[in-house]
């Protein structure tokens, strides 16, 4: 439905990634290969960190190939760690507020695939949302809802936690609604220090992700590829859908599986939703 | 915080109602003289009534003072009964979800006020509304969940009652959270058929609304307007603030109180809210 | 670079042409399949002659098969000639005023297709252009400059006398300027009465052009169709690309050729640019 | 017609300039109380310098009051060298092209005011356009036409020549035409290193100007402000109207003049047009 990409590591103009590399992001709004939709263009979303408490978020609802203030905003922002997503929209209308990332506080959230039946568990879904969160709803997305039940469910202190209840508490609102496969997608989500990445579906056919390998191992592969000597060894992308053109960098995310980049190294864990007793 | 106007009788190109006056509606989204906000730019939108059975709506996020589309539409499209609105934000984003008129197969409904510490009862009141109807809800402002908890109290069968028990339920909601003027504002909606026209406060001072005495009155008194020979004896206009250049075509609806304009006739009614005994 | 569809007959909501068919333009927005491009994304427009002086044109810089106004739009808007266009941007921004069509009171013009070199060749071709309607051109599209060439060549007095000279002037300026093949396309123009398009190019190798065949003839191979019982024995569509599901229906314009629907009849004639002995 | 901002000094969260102050330059979107025009809801623009060669320029036709995007970037981009401009359209279409400021290389230029009868005179202005410079005319404003003219006469090597003769040209053809008063307005223009503003009108009675007191004597003003101990002794605001609430902290530009704020210090200067012997 949609295609994302998640940076971290050393900070970069956001072009070098968005718009640089063969069959970069903004080339996959027009022309993806591996979506469900080879046109991603309902508007789109980048958010990024910097020194300032909480990321920066620039969203739009126009297609990312021909915006001039993205192809502005991507020349002149640095960041160690940001996210883009570029939209194909399947039921509610293309608007800002529901362009991802999503931002609670100094957390970002995005999302591609959806709740299945969403009209059908919306209801039941949004009453489970904490009520003091509630009130930042501004759109109307299964993503930005699923957001808010992740934050009830204690995104902040233990995100796989908190996504496995969500996605469970999906699984078991939509079963009771003979919804046959709740959930579909990838996750990506962060604090700014850490990225977490989920890949998961209710019928076990997740949409694509994939993840770069060490650079270090790739700086001995690719020795006269400038970029990867400027890089740091912890820098890492995830993305819906390879970019670039050096075969061999990517590594699929296994099915229902997650992954965390964080300072005190990488994982690679299965993933199970997870039932919650009762609503949060 | 916002201004409109809503037309029934002969058909007549929207532009000769809504550009053509002297302070047109169209002129009040730079320069209003009566609205809580001088300037009515956070987008607009008309709906109209023709030979389909669902009427037609156009909302856009320009202002519609400059909006080409408004422009051209008002030129082209004739109607016996239609809506225009304009809007000044408060609080929630500036979206087509968003902008006024509301539909709800073949009803309109919009609004200029606000629902009192919205973020505080909006919980409460989307709560309230018909599961079947929740689904709908596409944007995130005030008037949109009035408009559905009146659906949900039978704005369908009975309009006055159920605005009754809509502002109602919002004034009950809004005390119990310690809101002390829970609700403001003025209201239209119409079936296509009729016109009704609300005018009521929590706090006993309304926003400012109007409407157009009867025509036969109106050409003995200015014989030599052709506009008024060439309308039927049935036409009236309602609005937040007077239009055109016609002394003593106006008449102020009082406080708390509410018209409808029908084939039957006219009516002036009292109008106070009716706390509904329980949720819908 | 675009698609487009030019509809006249009997009069018809916009809807049961633009949306209706299977492959609908709107469906090629997002999936064109004999276009330059799979996407049409940046724009679109539509006007429409009904019985006031001038055309209605409705032009947007979002994608089309998302959007809720065109689609309000079309479904109670009735026209018996019409346009409707949707834009693949190429070089020029995406901005109302580079949607087309475009319109010079009651001409509509629109175009796919491209003035080869055309930042090389733009100056000579502005400078050729009346001094009066110089100041009418409010975008920055090669289609919206070739339409006022076209009218300072007089196309308001003999429509394939103009284009052929205004395509013969492109064709001068670009050889001067060093550009091998100096226009490409297919165009529509009208003045409410009478329907032209045209497809040439300087390669010889035009984008695609098809017209519906006689409509008797239709009536005789699809007895069954309601649609074709109820348009009037005159009514044609001419479109980039076939729409709807009836094998046999339309006929591929010929290369270097173009056609007139008129109350006299139609023709089908060869089309030659005619380099004009000087700029007007 | 419009409203702008310049800033150049020490770098700061362009926020901290176009939100935080009273009266500020997104307050006066909706309430300017010394523009032509109270409300400038007709499109924004900021342009700022930063390590990269050319400036960033993030324009959007949305009104400046209500823009997410630029309360974002505006939070998160630091500069030591910005414009700002708010838009009231007089003529031309509210569209990105059309926003100020207009960028050329390393050169951005605003405008508030306009130039008079410009449908009269845009053809001779346009063809007086270096034939290099004229395909990177995007829009249709007087404004960019202004700047593409400076430009051709010289604005990169000496900007007080080069805009006294585009003006200087813009007089002549204007009153050529019969045009009483052929400009009127303020200007800015950078380099990214200095930075010029001029005050000029035909008529002799110009839009307002405004720039900061020497950082130095503010200090010793008000010793209390935190702001004017943090920001370095050559910093300077100019402004179609003071903002804050300091007062004695703004100096009006004299009519027909023109300041320049550099490195070797900061010059006043008077300002008159200079005809050109010929079109450039």
């Amino acid at each position: 439905m949609c295609r994302w990409l998640a940076y971290t590591g050393s900070p970069v103009l956001l072009t070098d990634v968005l718009y640089t590399p063969v069959h970069s992001l903004i080339d996959q709004s027009l022309h993806s290969e591996l979506g469900a939709e080879t046109t991603n263009g309902d508007g789109f979303g980048v958010g990024w960190y910097d020194t300032t408490p909480a990321p920066g978020v620039f969203r739009s609802i126009e297609p990312a190939w021909n915006d001039q203030n993205l192809h502005e905003l991507a020349g002149h922002v640095r960041s160690h760690l940001f996210f883009a997503h570029i939209r194909a929209a399947i039921g509610s209308p293309v608007q800002q507020s529901n362009c991802h990332p999503f931002r609670h506080g100094r957390w970002l959230w995005m999302h591609n695939g959806f709740i299945g039946g969403f009209a059908a568990v919306k209801r039941d879904l949004v009453l489970a949302v904490d009520e003091a969160l509630y009130p930042e709803i501004k759109g109307g997305t299964d993503t930005e809802t699923l957001f808010y039940l992740a934050l009830s469910f204690g995104l902040e202190h233990d995100p796989p936690g908190a996504v496995a209840q969500a996605i469970g508490f999906v699984e078991a609102c939509g079963r009771q609604r003979g919804v046959e496969y709740p959930f579909q997608g990838t996750i990506a989500t962060s604090d700014g220090e850490s990225l977490w990445a989920f890949r998961y579906s209710s019928e076990g056919k997740s949409r694509s992700l994939f993840f770069t390998r060490d650079v270090r191992r790739l700086r001995q592969q690719y020795p006269d590829r400038e970029i990867l000597r400027e890089v740091s060894d912890d820098t890492r992308l995830v993305v819906s859908e390879p970019i670039g053109d050096l075969p061999g960098a990517w590594v699929e995310m296994p099915e229902a599986h997650y992954g965390v980049v964080t300072k005190g190294g990488d994982q690679l864990m299965p993933f199970a939703p997870q039932p919650p007793p009762k609503a949060p």
